[in-house]
C-alpha cells in the first residue's frame, strides 16, 4: 500500500472545554494555522508530548503493524522533528521519500489538544509538508502499490492536490486502487466541488465519518448522503465512532459494530486506523464485513491511549493473527 | 528552588532485554554518548516518544506541580527540542534560563529504553546542555532561592562541575540550603573523589539511591554506606526503589516506605520526582518523615505512567491537598 499525506509531528496537550472556547478552538475538527497563531496556541498549552502523526502516515503504520507492506510519500525539513518522523517511519518498516528538498520551511506540526471526553482538536502548521508537488512523488512505488491512498486534508494546498490527482492517475494507468480519506467536515466544506469532482472521477474506496459524507452532499440526512456516494463511488466506508461503520457498495449495505474500548483515553488517529484495517482486509481479499472488522479492532487499540499510532502489534490483535 | 541540571529531551522507545544486550546496554544506569552513537542507536530502535526530561528539570517542575515556586538553570540550543524543553518548562510555570548561547551544538537528548519490567536505561548526548559553566548561572536567583538542588550527572563535564560548586558558593554565602543528587552509581564510580570532596564541603542534603551510597563510600554494606554519610552530611536521603527510603542525620534514622503502584510502567523519572516532593515538604517545614512521604507520592505518580514528569497536579495528591 502506498500513502499520500501530510508529513506532520503532533504536539499533545491535555486541556479543559475551557482552554478550547478561551481561543476559539471548534472541538473536533482541524484547522490550519501559521507561524503566529501555533506560536500563540503552542505558548497558551500546557505540558506537551511530541510523536509522530499525520493522517495518511499513521495509516501506513497501521498497515504495517497489521502485517501488510507499505510505504508513504510526504515531506518534512531536515530538523528534529523531521528526524522524528523520518525515524518513526524506518522504526515500523515503513519507507518514507519525498523529504526536504525545501530547507528554509520547518517540518509541519499538529497541535493537538485533548479534552477530558477524550475528543482532539488539531491545529496544523502545516510548514514543509504542504509543499509536496507532484516531482515529490514516487511514481514506481504508486505503480507497484496494490492500493493509493490519500488524505483529504492535502486538498487545502493546490500543489498537493495536483500531486494528488496526478498520483491517482499513475495508479490507475498501473490498474491500482485509488482510496481516499475525507479527512475533516470543514475540509470537505471548503473544497466540496473539488472533492465531489475526485470522488467521482477517480475514487474507488472512499473513507469518511458521518460528518464528512454529509458534508459531502450537503444534506442533513446520512441515508440521503450514503444513497450519493453508492452512486458515485465503488466502495465507501462511512464511520460513526461509537456506533461502528456503515459499508456501502451499489449492492449491499453492510453495519459493522464498533470494538468496545474500556476506556476512550484520546481519539486521535481512530479514523486513520479503522482505514489501516479495512485496507488491510481487502488487499487480503477479505469480505468487506471481515475487512470493517478488521479495522474496529485497530481503531479500538488507538483510542484506548494517547497518541495516534498503535502501541502494540496490531496484527497480535487479530482473530487470526 | 533553584535546579541546575543538563536540559534534555527524553526519546523513549519500547524495547526487550534482548535490545539491551545486543547493543551493549547496562541495563538501568545512564551512559554518555557522542554523536556517532546516537545516531546508531536511534536507528536501531522502534517508535518513540519525546518529552522534555532532564533530573533536575524534572524534579523543578514536580516542585511546581507540588505547589511550590521553582526556577532552572539548564542549556538547549534554538531548535526543535530546545524550543519544546522550554516550552515544557514556563507551562508549568518553572522559570528557565541559560539557554542557547552556542548555537552550533543541539539540544541534548537522552535516548531512553524501557524494558518489559518498566527499568529505564538512558544513553544520553550531552549536546549543548554539557557547556553549562559559570558565566550560565543566575546568580540572584541562586541567592534567592531557599534551597539549591544539583543533579551529579553535571559532574560528567568540568565546566558543569565548575559551575556547580561556584553556585555552591552563592547559595551558601546567602545562607540557603544546597541539595545534590548522587544520580547514577556509574556516574559517581567515575567521579568519586569529586563527588565526597562535594559532599564533605558542600551539600546540606544530599540524594541518592542504595547502589549510588555504596558506590560513593566503596562498600557492599548500605548500613556502613548509611554511617559514613551521617559523619559528613546533615541530611541523606537514601531511596531504595519498592523498599521506600531511608532518612540520615546525626541523631536519626528514619525508614519510610514507598507508595504502591498497581502497574508500574516506567521508572524514570522516580528518583527526580521523589526528591521534589522531599524538598517541597523541607521548604515548607515538615517533619522529615513527613517530607519522604510525600517525596514517596510524587514518585508513585511518575512510574505509574511512561515519561519523566508528572501527568496530574501533584498538589491534588498530597493528604491536605
Amino acid at each position: 500500500m502506498v500513502g499520500i499525506g501530510n508529513a506532520l509531528v503532533d504536539v499533545i496537550a491535555h486541556a479543559s472545554d475551557d482552554f478550547l472556547s478561551a481561543h476559539d478552538l471548534n472541538k473536533g475538527s482541524m484547522t490550519l494555522i501559521e507561524t503566529e497563531r501555533a506560536v500563540e496556541l503552542y505558548a497558551a498549552l500546557g505540558t506537551a508530548v511530541e510523536m509522530s502523526g499525520g493522517s495518511a502516515a499513521n495509516t501506513m503504520v497501521g498497515v504495517a503493524s497489521l502485517g501488510g507492506s507499505a510505504c508513504y510519500i510526504g515531506k518534512v525539513n531536515h530538523d528534529d522533528l523531521g528526524d522524528v518522523f523520518g525515524h518513526d517511519m524506518r522504526a515500523v518498516g515503513v519507507p518514507f521519500t519525498g523529504g526536504g528538498i525545501d530547507h528554509d520551511t520547518p517540518t509541519g506540526r499538529c497541535i493537538i489538544v485533548v479534552t477530558p471526553d477524550a475528543e482532539r482538536t488539531m491545529n496544523t502548521y502545516l510548514g514543509v509538508s504542504s509543499s509536496l508537488c507532484i516531482d515529490d512523488l514516487d511514481e514506481d512505488a504508486i505503480a507497484g502499490g496494490q492500493v493509493l491512498y490519500m488524505e483529504g486534508y492535502l486538498f487545502d494546498r493546490d500543489d498537493a492536490k495536483a500531486a494528488f490527482r496526478h498520483a491517482a492517475g499513475v495508479a490507475h494507468a498501473n490498474g491500482r486502487q485509488v482510496s481516499l480519506t475525507l479527512s475533516d467536515s470543514f475540509c470537505v466544506d471548503r473544497h466540496r466541488d473539488d472533492f465531489r469532482a475526485l470522488v467521482d472521477d477517480c475514487v474507488d474506496v472512499l473513507f469518511g465519518n458521518d460528518d464528512e459524507l454529509l458534508s459531502l452532499y450537503e444534506t442533513d440526512s446520512l441515508d440521503e448522503a450514503i444513497a450519493a456516494v453508492r452512486q458515485r463511488c465503488g466502495l465507501a466506508v462511512i464511520t460513526k465512532g461509537a456506533a461502528g461503520c456503515v459499508i456501502a457498495t451499489a449492492d449491499e449495505l453492510i453495519e459493522v459494530a464498533a470494538v468496545p474500548v474500556e476506556r476512550v483515553l484520546d481519539t486521535t488517529g481512530a479514523g486513520d486506523l479503522f482505514a489501516a484495517g479495512f485496507l488491510h482486509g481487502l488487499t487480503l481479499g477479505k469480505p468487506l464485513a471481515e475487512c470493517g472488522a478488521i479495522g474496529a479492532i485497530a481503531a479500538a487499540e488507538v483510542i484506548s491511549h494517547v497518541g495516534p499510532r498503535p502501541l502494540v502489534e496490531l496484527r497480535t490483535l487479530l482473530p487470526d493473527g
